[in-house]
């Protein structure tokens, strides 16, 4: 990703080092971390200092790999502390078990496994952007939800990937990016990636996507997501879901842009999907001020789960699969 | 209206001074405020000091009594003024309207003519609330979006005049408050009116009522409207016309409370209202608060219309209505 001018990724290793952008410091300020142990990484992704699940999970196997290279006695302490950090996006998960099995293999191997994890990470985004640039047409007008940019993943994103590629494509977009509160990843993120790359966009409360859907001034739905199962249900941030039955209410496509990392052969359906709940002061409170008398509780589920029903399509590194096409893609992963 | 056990109006006349709680203070700040004058009154409807169409309708009417009684010859100015203050709720227009009629017949009679207004509104509110009540059963969680509460009209509320009736009754109840972005009426002021009158509830993110709606927590959709057309399409606060949709996908009935002075039957669909676009430093910002970088633009329409086939029915001050009903209240307000 591009800031002034300069091209990072979200996370990255140096010298047996991790480094990551702090999130929570956009769009406020830029500032480059170092997660020098377990606990900084554990409490890192805790804190969503760094999120998204592709960046977390790329977070999660470098901490993986370093903590296991110091402490090869600990590795089941490192691999559950890791997993223990988020408990909705499978991306975590699916890091951690394949560096563990690198681990019993040869711990020798981890760190280059980290390395090549973020790598094929950040190559599979760049290949979701070649085959969503397909679906977007000259003067679209796109509509996205939370982050789901470079900042999410470890570079390009996933639903930024297609817009990016078309605006390189010199193809004038225009995006809708949602606030996206309780924790406002679009408008501090998505809406920072956007201007740092110069593509046209707005940002809108989360209340104003239906009007904009409603009055056909959005053409086409992408988001990234959280976790998608067997049946191609997914969990994705909190009003994904309303996005979506609101985006087929008016026959406007909604894709779901993810690397492979984000499928999770093993659950059944989203029913199955663990939801999580954050703290209340996070919808309490706006930036950082009190947005209540403070007598009202609050309840913050995180994320929801979208059927399988309202999604068009899956914008995959290998090309674009309906849901009815899931079974190509549990093939294509085993 | 209860604050710390003790009842209030929203808008009030006294020996000719009239009345409003800031809401913009609300729920820091409980402060009564005098509107001295034609400039401050119309200044306190813009800024939204005073906001909610029925409360709209009574501060309008009584600014334009007080007004009229001091300078008769500048009628028409006062009537311009006072409707150019916003452009979406019809109370306003339907209060002008009425006042008008009076000052032609007698200008002495405005003031009375005002008084009743306010009075009219309030009864209306408390009708609304005893019919309302019918559909709510014992242990119905309910979601209410934006504030359509006594401060919205003048006392009790439109959709919160039901929720009140029925805590009243001693039903068992639980409202999920939206706490509708950009301005957060639903934070700030229905969860401030439903803690002082203790009836349990939660705020949510715009973001998680679809969530809830989804896993059948919410039973029950009670909003208010800024203007209902001949058709029974509405315009209500940004963000109601995705809750309606959402509502109706998981087969929740989906219901408009409102007195009469919010219908209009001289609009034949929603297509036909006027939405206000307001300022896109409302999205951007939060009590000074910039939550973007400062490089992106925003946009910010404050209502959006939701189409009669979404509304399951109308509470109104004389029973509840569906929307193929709309001739009988048509032939009503004749």
């Amino acid at each position: 990703m591009k800031f002034q001018g300069k091209n990072y990724r979200t996370v990255w290793e140096e010298n047996q080092k991790l480094f990551i952008i702090n999130q929570n410091l956009l769009p406020y300020e830029f500032k480059i971390i170092e997660l020098n142990d377990l606990t900084s990484a554990a409490h890192a992704i805790e804190v969503m200092q760094v999120r998204g699940a592709p960046a977390i999970g790329a977070t999660a196997a470098f901490a993986y790999a370093l903590a296991v290279i110091q402490m090869p006695q600990n590795e089941n302490t490192i691999y559950e502390t890791l997993l223990a950090t988020r408990p909705t996006a499978v991306d975590l998960q699916n890091a951690l078990q394949s560096m563990r099995r690198v681990f019993i293999e040869n711990p020798r191997n981890v760190l280059q496994a980290a390395r090549d994890f973020a790598d094929r990470t950040a190559e599979e985004c760049r290949q979701i952007g070649l085959y969503g640039n397909e679906i977007i047409k000259e003067g679209c007008h796109i509509l996205t939800h939370c982050n789901a940019g470079a900042l999410a993943t470890v570079d390009y994103g996933t639903a930024l990937a297609p817009i990016r590629a078309a605006h390189d494509d010199g193809k004038n977009i225009f995006v809708y990016a949602d606030e996206t509160r309780p924790r406002l990843q679009g408008a501090r993120l998505t809406a920072f990636e956007l201007a740092e790359e110069e593509i046209p966009h707005a940002v809108i409360a989360d209340n104003a996507a239906g009007h904009f859907m409603y009055r056909k001034e959005i053409d086409l739905v992408i988001t990234g997501a959280d976790r998608i199962t067997r049946n191609g249900d997914i969990a994705n941030k909190i009003g994904t879901y309303a996005k979506a039955v609101v985006a087929r209410e008016n026959g406007i496509p909604f894709y779901i842009a993810a690397p492979w990392s984000t499928f999770d052969r093993s659950l059944k359906s989203g029913a199955d999907i663990p939801i999580e709940e954050r703290s209340e002061d996070e919808v309490l409170q706006l930036a950082g001020v009190k947005i209540t008398s403070g007598k009202s509780p609050a309840k913050n589920p995180a994320f929801d789960v979208t059927p399988a029903k309202y999604i068009t399509g899956f914008i995959t590194p290998k090309g674009i699969f309906k849901p009815e096409e899931m079974d190509k893609i549990w093939e294509m992963l085993t």
